[in-house]
């Protein structure tokens, strides 16, 4: 039986969960592939030690790995950019396979790498570098391949909903939530990437890039994190039957796209959410297959590991001197403006509690073509908080209308706002 | 670049979409596996007529088909067991690949298809077949090939889930949703299939065959359906807290493997509760995934045409000469007997309203092992409803009691009986 040697970058958690997955379910992958998938080499950083791993198999030169020729397919999981950008890149030029779950990479130099594999004809897979074990990337580029995706809409990051379901299940403020995430090891010493929303804008740009064919990069992906939602803005949602959750949104807008991360208001009973805790879910839609909705946990070592072993599987089916299709990105399709985008918007404003206040407010959202759906004033001692609900409007009109209510003299602070999603039933 | 002929057989709704498909995504097709894929010959029984299709293209004559060495895919779509047994077979021992939705026909003579294929090394695939457009075949075999599936979960039919959504909402008796749901081409002229449970069950044998890599077929799966849920028990479940949904229920017990589809009582917050109309969504759990849910529209012609291309698109990329895994089920895997299987029932039973039959009916219970959760009574005249939850008990336990208390000569009619699931979450 022919013998597939893997090299594994890297032995932390999710490493070693792909040396125990091959291990453990050799029997499996033997007959799912025909062939003996085996862990040949682990690089890791010099001085560590692993019961599970005979001391032969360790290296701390990537080269030993690089150049045995008994590997085929090399395991990325160092995450970051440098060096795994010069590791995935010299696997590549020595004709092996590359899998990673590194989504900072791919959504920063994928085309590189695309470019790297299509010379020596050879696979690139990253699975598990987008909502960890749910396989969104492999229907979105097999069985979706002739669909033509319209929108891709979901909870993408699984900090963050931890975070926004706690908040929501609590009524506990922000920071006090990420500090109890940090402790049950929900979120990371540093969130920042998290809760920033970059980790999902990553994440989108990969997916995107997928759907609609194009490529999108981090940096094409606008992004606004969960930092700024209070307990307030929790509360407001609750009393309108909303929730609040973090959410990328990529849609062609007049065959442009738009692809965007923020928190929204979701209706209650919207399937999105009832996704709590750690799990993440997609919905992608098309005119051909209506929608479609994937759901399962976002992270964790051993569900990545999962994803990891599959893309793995996939390469060795595809027999050498196969069809090898890495990039998908074969149209170059141009961005649709954020600022034409219509969306709703929630409010939230103190303004000083006396007469002709909300009158100057509506006014200007008059002024600039903006419908008012609901108000709501609350009068404390000598201020009030107005909470508005708008009908979909621009987002340029919405944002040119806030600059100028925040410029009232009765108004304090800046107007905080969330945008409204879900209300066409997905 | 090279060409791949398909072959269509049927060309009513599904079939015409896939033609429809393989015309207007024919780019797509070709940038996702470097072939150009084109329907080469339809064949339909004679008289028929379509705009869309130059005569040329049609025939009556499968031999057409079966003998034109261009033809490298057949694409079977007419349904029922023969005369597609008989084509399917013939176009594999011709050498041609064969993509097919019918589930009938795959979960009762799935195995000797599977032997036809493996002799002249060609690919059955039948992700149509099961959850219409929704990938789910395609992540058991591919994504969670090294995965130990250990539960399935979910809808799997859409007329079913179409009616007793119809029931929750609006209170209507199961007669006159049926009677809609045909009106409005949800529900078969016959429905019998659908509402009876085969349907849901032969998807089922096709699922849990591929999760537990064992065979599993049509008549392995116990199945009840629906068309005893009344609107009282739709009431009733309101009342708990629940809803009643057609669930397809696979999952391995020490071992074995036990899959049956039956109607069950719901959490209203289950992620599966949310799910109306006629989609379908299937939980796949595991220890090394956690859980995957996939939602989706469970049939109509355009989503099943997007599930045949999407088959069409894998066989084209899997290389000529490259390795072939067809049937899965390299396990021989017993069955465990639902006598045994431990479920938490919901029971209704009319009796006469007199001291001490409540007394009665509780100690067979006892005397049987079987604890109750919950008991409402609620008097009528001389008649009197009683409504119980039990906790969880073997199925033989829980039918026994049933039986003796059936016998009571203060109980009326039968007993009426619905499992009730999902408690633990998911």
């Amino acid at each position: 039986m022919e013998r597939i040697g893997v090299g594994l970058l890297g032995y932390g958690t999710v490493g070693s969960g792909v040396g125990k997955l091959l291990r453990e379910s050799a029997g499996e992958i033997q007959l799912a592939t025909g062939k003996d998938v085996y862990l040949r080499r682990v690089c890791e950083v010099a001085g560590f030690t692993h019961s599970d791993l005979g001391s032969a198999l360790i290296t701390s030169s990537f080269d030993d790995i690089v150049s045995d020729p008994q590997i085929q397919i090399v395991v990325e999981l160092i995450g970051g950019i440098h060096p795994a950008l010069e590791f995935q890149t010299a696997a590549l030029n020595a004709g092996k396979s590359v899998v990673t779950a590194n989504k900072q990479l791919i959504s920063q130099h994928g085309h590189e790498l695309f470019e790297a594999a299509e010379v020596t004809h050879t696979h690139l897979r990253f699975e598990a570098s987008a909502v960890g074990a749910v396989p969104v990337i492999k229907v979105l580029r097999e069985s979706l391949a002739a669909a033509q995706v319209q929108r891709i809409f979901g909870i993408v990051n699984g900090t963050t909903n931890y975070v926004l379901s706690a908040m929501t299940d609590t009524g506990a403020a922000y920071d006090d939530v990420v500090r109890q995430a940090q402790a049950l090891g929900f979120a990371e010493a540093d969130p920042t990437e998290d809760v920033g929303g970059k980790d999902a804008a990553a994440k989108m740009a990969i997916l995107s890039s997928i759907a609609f064919h194009s490529r999108v990069t981090l940096a094409d992906v606008q992004h606004e994190g969960i930092t700024a939602v209070t307990a307030t803005d929790m509360a407001h949602a609750r009393s309108f039957g909303y929730v609040i959750k973090l959410l990328g949104v990529a849609k062609l807008i007049d065959g442009r796209m738009n692809v965007r991360v923020y928190p929204a208001f979701l209706p209650k009973d919207h399937p999105l959410a009832g996704v709590k805790g750690a799990y993440n879910a997609v919905f992608l839609e098309s005119e051909s297959f209506d929608k479609i909705m994937l759901f399962g946990p976002g992270a964790g070592s051993v569900p990545t590991a999962s994803a990891v072993v599959g893309d793995i599987i996939s390469i060795v089916n595809t027999a050498p001197g196969g069809f090898v299709r890495n990039c998908t990105c074969y149209k170059d399709v141009a961005f649709y403006p954020s600022e034409r985008v219509e969306s709703s918007f929630y409010l939230r404003l103190q303004v000083e509690d006396k007469p002709g206040v909300l009158g100057k407010i509506t006014a200007i959202f008059g002024e600039e073509g903006v419908s008012i759906r609901s108000v709501v004033q609350t009068g404390r001692s000598d201020s009030a908080e107005l909470v508005m609900v708008l009908h979909p409007a621009p987002e340029a009109a919405v944002m040119g209308s806030l600059a100028r209510v925040g410029g009232l003299a009765e108004v304090q602070g800046s107007p905080s706002f969330i945008r409204v999603e879900g209300e066409d039933g997905v």
